[in-house]
């Protein structure tokens, strides 16, 4: 909350309290005039006037309100995004697939699409493949709806400054300015954000999935690498470059396998998609989709039991390092976990410290495959939510003519 | 800042902004008025009111302005703290040693001693040996000069909602409640906190040493065990229940040494006291005093250069999933470092990923010795900063009368 004062410019603030009733609003998805007055601390005229013009800016609309009220009088209406409001695109850009969606305040996934990326792999030929992907999902955004961001996810280093991907080992991309080429490709004059899988997976976890009262959080990402995204005291962790969370790379047996990092016994070369591909007898070809066929496993058999041995030890010194709440299991880690909890489990317990340990659980994502989608999503409305009245200002209407071929 | 306004408590505003310019006054060790206005976005006047009640109440004193001033007239003073003001007790209980210090404001140690640690090492016996030495340096203080806080280190996980020690290995003690022990023992009615050494030491160089320009810290302990302090975007970071940083139980080695915690080739098992102790032949009976024989240290020999390997194993470690701007080099450490520079460094550069190795650096503890200590006396003086009005009413001005035999 900031309080208009001599000295400070009344308009700015304005702005600032309308995109923080928006934010309530998008974090919460329906919340209260009541509610809206006691988190910010402002009173009930003032914040009936920001939400009325959150209604004329065509945002927020009124719902009627749910549960018992006390009190004499009617109700007001809840607050709730409105139907047919502002969007924003997120784009996943995975090392075997591509996945879009059009996603709506509140993290609602209004329509998405799928693909497998290029055989290539490259920059220009994955951003074409993901033009394709967003005609489809603009296609069925209701005409004059306002697209107010882009959000990309890459399964790699992404430096917080420019959003350069340093490195995508698994795309074989060193320093890619990815999100410039997109745009560019996409003619669309709208912000862009690039952020790494992990870090998204476990931005949209904590807001909206798994961990949402956990102020430490850790989402793993298994996709064919292994990263992490951290939540320490309830805030992203991003390091000094942006680059936290390369949890692939602890190194966990000096007599290890050899990973492509150029060092033995990383945490990857033991839980990594190859690791596990051998543990199941997956063959090649289908190792870029390994949460399919683990999903048709019917059990874990000795080899995959080690595996999960030793996803334990990984996640033991997590814990140890940094004693969060949850520990949350993406990508194929998903498919994974439930044919080895009793291994992944007995595990950390008996390699974690026990002070720690009785603060953690483990858990699946509660946003099942979306959470980093959700998560590209969330950074994406950023600029909005900031100043609601300037991010609709740059906001694009006609997003399907927009694009160009 | 907090503006008073209608509904808000003008005293209670007067107060916090009275911390606030302590607080100031406490970080810079010498600040101007204007920078006071700058940082605070308070009026002048109100600066100079709030800076003149700290006078009044003996927490802060003026000293004539440094440096070249631009503009008319003559400089205000500059505000300094007071000679003889407010202090707190600061306690580092050590595995091998105890070392109390007398601590002003802007973490000024005014007087320090030191003692072995009882060889029974129990609570009680600990407690008696810190209070002899605490009577040693309360002696030296002014009279009527105020105690406003005792802070207290241990080498142990300790539980942030109560402070109680829920295991120090290394002293055998598990769920202690030291704080309480010891002010009992002392009779004296403070403030009483307890902080993981590693914790105090990540902070103290956080705010006074190496990494004052680091929002991303990691401060190594060796102390027998192997702790780290993390500070993560300028915060301490605790984990769920106070314990994040036990990266001496990251595993490194599935076949290693055997360590206390029950599990293989944890890093402490490598890089702790004992280790680095058969490395260079120390006798038993001098590996809790391990820095001073690593100082007589001519070479390292192969032994511990291979030490020195582990150490920048782990370390880079780290530097993957926190992605650090500098790596303080904290207890025996600082003695080992410069003798394994090479095989250190060396270590880290390939190890870690290139990107975040890109950002990190290993530095020795600016405050050398004595980072524990002022990162004890740094929360200790926590009551103090945030109402400076009522930490002065629950302080003690006759301490050494107040101790009890």
């Amino acid at each position: 909350m900031v309080r208009a004062g001599a000295g400070t410019n009344q308009e700015a603030v304005r702005r600032h309290n309308l995109g923080t009733v928006l934010a309530h609003v998008h974090r919460a998805g329906r919340i209260s005039r009541a509610e809206l007055t006691s988190a910010m601390g402002l009173n009930r005229s003032t914040i009936g006037g920001l939400v009325a013009e959150l209604e004329v800016l065509g945002l927020t609309e009124q719902a009627a309100p749910t549960g018992a009220r006390t009190g004499a009088g009617r109700p007001s209406p809840d607050v709730v995004p409105a139907t047919d409001g502002a969007y924003v695109l997120a784009v996943d850009i995975g090392v075997a697939g591509l996945a879009v969606a059009r996603v709506g305040l509140a993290g609602r996934v209004l329509s998405r699409a799928t693909a497998s990326i290029p055989t290539s792999r490259t920059p220009e030929s994955t951003c074409e493949a993901v033009v394709e992907l967003l005609r489809l999902v603009v296609r069925e955004s209701p005409s004059g709806s306002p697209l107010v961001g882009l959000g990309i996810s890459v399964p790699g280093l992404v430096r917080s400054a420019d959003h350069l991907v340093r490195l995508a080992p698994n795309l074989g991309w060193v320093d890619v300015p990815i999100g410039t080429i997109l745009a560019g490709r996409l003619g669309l004059d709208v912000d862009v954000t690039v952020g790494n899988d992990a870090d998204l997976g476990a931005l949209a976890e904590h807001l909206r999935g798994a961990g949402t009262d956990d102020a430490d959080l850790i989402y793993l990402s298994g996709e064919v690498g292994v990263g992490a995204g951290l939540v320490v005291d309830g805030r992203p962790v991003g390091g000094g470059g942006g680059y936290a969370g390369e949890i692939g790379h602890l190194q966990m047996d000096p007599a290890g396998r050899l990973c492509h990092c150029g060092n033995r016994g990383c945490w990857e070369t033991q839980v990594g998609a190859p690791a596990i591909a051998e543990a199941i007898g997956c063959p090649d070809d289908r190792v870029a989709a390994l949460g399919e066929v683990l999903d048709t496993q019917q059990d874990a058999g000795d080899a995959l039991r080690a595996v999960g041995r030793d996803l334990g030890a990984g996640i033991a010194s997590a814990v140890n390092l940094l004693n969060p709440q949850v520990v949350v299991l993406g990508g194929y880690f998903r498919s994974l976990y439930p044919l080895v909890r009793a291994e992944v489990d007995e595990t950390v317990r008996s390699r974690a410290l026990v002070a720690p340990n009785e603060h953690v659980r483990l858990a699946l994502p509660s946003l099942g495959a979306d959470s980093v989608l959700v998560g590209a999503a969330e950074v994406a409305f950023a600029g909005l939510l900031a100043d609601p009245v300037a991010g609709l200002a740059r906001s694009l209407r006609d997003v399907e003519a927009a694009l160009v071929a």
